[in-house]
């Protein structure tokens, strides 16, 4: 038998959350943020950032984190490495920008794990693909999602502006137009793992 | 920096492709592979099936094999396990038979390397999920899908009542409605791999 790798999964209510200072959008528009893309691409070469896949379980089956901003809009905690920021460091600094407390003794001690996919932008455009395209020699970012190791007790600091939701994987299956192309297949990227549901 | 898994990927010129006796399916309609799942699943408990992701290149872009019957549905080369049987063992029988020579010196050395997804069957109906879903604590079937990892020449014998296709990963990505759930999402699940193009 393949044995597959596991993940503990400890309940929600095992977690703490506060708030925090809120943490604006760099951009009020798409159009916006491609601008802001293109001046960066220019300046540094193609944008590489870095998402996390923060994992509990509700009624034993597994829940991701999300940030809601405004009413609809859903994100995976993560963000723009540095230009030379190597992709654990550099996601372990947007883990705690985004949800680590003010007060470093509060911070989790974050576990990176698996890199669960690849996106690439082929262009300054929305549009993302899980490889990248035939004939792109010049993508312009590269995203990449990990699996984050929680502990069993954390605590979280959500900016006051953001929402942290958990949501289950029953809901972000097949329901790309509600959390897009990339977070909506995320229960396929999680199901060679072994789900370890710790209940306390 | 995290390293990605390696996959070394051959271009579709360096395989050879010959036929064999047809390998008719054991169903003539849906309702009868249900059905039979169903006598199946009295007798023997959980349906086990496995099935193989084989990437060749062409144009320095991953494709996979499929196997088509008729003029429309496409399948992974793979199958049930029998009752108490390795997954490995079972995936290299099921390859040997769907796609090996009759001569047993031609059949490949099968390397069955990562799993790469798993999905489930709650009901005896068709729809799968990449989860067990909750509240389901008898499901029908457990799907695994491996990569195998090809040799730089291998000769493959494809029954007569099939086609073979080498499908870029572009044409099956967002295209649920030819190629269905499970092998419309392979991109996502292997774009954390590194591909490393072979050309001859």
């Amino acid at each position: 038998m393949v044995t597959s790798p596991v993940v503990n999964t400890y309940p929600l209510s095992s977690y703490t959350f506060g708030t925090k200072e809120p943490k604006m959008e760099k951009d009020t528009s798409v159009a916006d943020r491609l601008a802001r893309m293109k001046v960066n691409y220019m300046k540094e070469g193609m944008r590489t950032s870095v998402e996390a896949i923060l994992l509990v379980q509700e009624h034993n089956h597994p829940h991701i984190l999300l940030l809601q901003i405004g009413n609809t809009f859903c994100k995976l905690p993560g963000g723009r490495l540095k230009p030379g920021e190597n992709e654990i460091d550099g996601l372990k600094r947007k883990l705690t920008s985004k949800l680590g407390a003010n007060s470093a003794a509060l911070v989790p001690d974050w576990q990176i794990g698996e890199c669960v996919a690849i996106w690439w932008r082929p262009n300054f455009e929305t549009i993302m693909y899980p490889y990248c395209p035939p004939h792109i020699t010049k993508p312009k970012e590269c995203k990449k999602l990990f699996l984050v190791h929680l502990s069993e007790r954390e605590y979280f600091a959500v900016p006051k502006n953001l929402k942290l939701l958990a949501v289950p994987l029953f809901e972000l299956y097949d329901n790309v137009q509600r959390y897009g192309p990339v977070i909506s297949t995320i229960p396929q990227q999680l199901s060679r793992f072994q789900f370890n549901m710790i209940t306390n």
